[in-house]
């Protein structure tokens, strides 16, 4: 069900024959109101893909009738011809729909610097609005897969309202392991700047401290569409926090299926003296390679958590750090603890915690090893 | 002969039995004179191991009368027993020379988080001292190398004066792939602020732009000691640049031999606005984990390389921007220009040349790709 679980939503998922392997690639969701409130949070990489360029447009008014998502190319870095074809493709769903293209947002995702085949994504397009029903969650979800393993969705029920959601790819907002598109629909009736409040902070703390590999995509965007189809208003602090318990969801599925990873790790940093120096802090170690391919050979090799904290500019004292690994104190004042045979890294799970002495901030920031599988798939990447 | 080259030094490397494989692992570098001016820089890491922190307050005074280098163990966050290790190893060369211990810089390189075992340190200090010889570089050499397969020196001459190194490690002053330990030697009469300048010129073109994987280390030391034995002060500019000569071959040796790499790359950013702006563009695409997996695969993915100069703060606009690889200039201004299959990327040599077409500025980062046995290296990492 997932974006279609909420009421007012139908959605898609078709394929266009983007993709050589011949699996769906081509996904519409489309609000069926009453009310069209959006918002939409998208990579903060300068080089934005066409179909990013699009949708920051076409989001400004804050009404979004739908949003339409291929896989099977990036449209970056392919110029006039690479914009055309994403507003032809907001245009074709807008003409199908009987809406305007303005308020139709377009996502894709594949290789960079290839045309999409216009005929074929338009092609799409038409055989995805004939395909609509209000249980057409599910396919929607499976044909933005990429690397993806499984399709990843999210329900969450409220009294009286709904929030659903699909996800595709494994990284961030910014950075991501590969492009991450998100599609969050929800029935409650909030306007758009109150929907824009709840995204940004949601995706603060969920898809933001998400770090695979260190690398942001061109594409990324997490769109949120409310129907108000519920007739339900509920208070901004609840809908925030349901909205955070969905984006939270979807990552940690982000994670679990993240390209070639063997472990999924979470950096938990307390003793912060700001919750920008604990993310600063988490960052510098999911992003430390020899920290990464460590944990995969199951090595608590806490000397390169150190060496990783010790490149930051976060306020605290790198010889007062203590750092455990799952459970057990290797390392108390900048000095060996526990000795390092006593941690147990054989199972998927590792949870680093590391803490500052320096303050009651904390944040935790999620990632996952460096392995060989990592670099097998994303040396032969061509999907 | 290496650093033993130049007039006024002599040079040792012996086995103290630090490293579990048995191979030599301490080195002793004497400056014999008739003068003793030195410089050093090192790692930025605000983690830093004992020996940086005793070296650190050794140099100050621009006087060196030897150097001493173990690996087989980084000595860093091991505490006040550490510093005391670091300390006794200084007090013990200080001894069997007759000089001052706070004359003598310490560098290690191996395993954090692991006491040295100081016995073994001293009495290889002693063995050491006994085997000094005026063509004892080569051994210095070698008792220095941890996961390098071939001992990395140098040796530059000039009209009556000359320069002498040795290197271990691959990486940079920061970052570092593994510990980057370099001793230069030179018997030219140079004072020790003048040293201090031609030494961070050098290192800054040389040693600075290579960046292995991101990852800084926290023993990091380069140490240019100067003999004056020949009697003979070269022109400051002709004596950097000899200086830069050395460095940037040794940082070519470090990243021919880096820790699993089977591509050299180097990435040559011109039209840049400033020199600032082109290293940090280089430095983003020699960070992107996408980027050298596609390398290693023999892909030319320059999507990647967009991808990534887009998380710069460089000034320059990426649809302007050119990329070429091997020769084929596969991006004009954003857009595909040469197919991508024209690019042979099967040699070990490989050349990014990134045109920002935003000035007259350029800086050319040295990396290496993302391998399969990068991450075997590294998850087994225990010398």
């Amino acid at each position: 069900m997932t974006v279609t679980a909420p009421k007012g939503f139908s959605a898609a998922g078709v394929t266009a024959g983007l993709k050589k392997s011949g699996r769906p690639d081509l996904s519409l969701v489309v609000n069926t109101g009453p009310k069209k409130a959006a918002a939409a949070v998208f990579t903060s990489n300068r080089a934005q893909a066409n179909p990013v360029i699009w949708s920051k447009q076409a989001i400004s008014d804050g009404v979004v009738e739908a949003v339409v998502l291929n896989s099977g190319g990036a449209n970056c870095f392919t110029g006039a011809q690479g914009f055309q074809t994403a507003h032809a493709t907001a245009e074709a769903v807008a003409e199908h729909l009987g809406v305007s293209a303005g308020d139709v947002l377009v996502c894709s995702t594949g290789l960079i610097g290839e045309q999409l085949d216009r005929e074929k994504v338009l092609a799409g397009v038409a055989a995805a609005s004939e395909a609509l029903s209000s249980d057409g969650g599910h396919n929607a979800a499976v044909a933005i897969m990429t690397t993806d393993t499984v399709p990843k969705t999210v329900l969450i029920e409220r009294d009286g309202w709904s929030i659903g959601g699909m996800a595709k790819g494994a990284g961030m907002l910014a950075p991501g392991l590969a492009t991450m598109l998100v599609v969050i629909t929800t029935d409650v009736d909030l306007d758009s700047s109150a929907l824009d409040a709840a995204l940004r902070e949601a995706t603060r703390v969920s898809f933001d401290r998400l770090d695979s590999d260190g690398c942001m995509s061109t594409n990324d965007q997490v769109t949120l569409m409310a129907s108000a189809a519920s007739g339900v208003t509920p208070a901004i602090d609840e809908f925030t926090a349901a909205l955070t318990e969905a984006c939270s969801d979807l990552a940690r599925q982000l994670q679990a299926d993240a390209e070639g990873a063997s472990h999924d790790i979470a950096i938990e940093v307390v003793g912060a003296a700001s919750e920008d120096d604990a993310v600063e802090v988490g960052r510098a170690v999911a992003r430390n390679n020899l920290f990464k391919a460590a944990v995969f050979g199951n090595d608590p090799n806490w000397g390169r958590v150190l060496a990783a904290i010790g490149t930051t500019s976060a306020d605290f004292d790198p010889y007062q750090v203590d750092v455990s690994m799952n459970g057990v104190r290797v390392c108390h004042a900048g000095e060996p603890d526990q000795p390092r045979d006593l941690v147990d890294l054989t199972q998927r799970s590792v949870h680093v915690l590391i803490d500052l002495r320096n303050g009651d901030a904390e944040a935790t920031v999620l990632t996952n090893d460096l392995t060989h599988d990592y670099v097998h798939e994303n040396s032969a990447y061509s999907s």
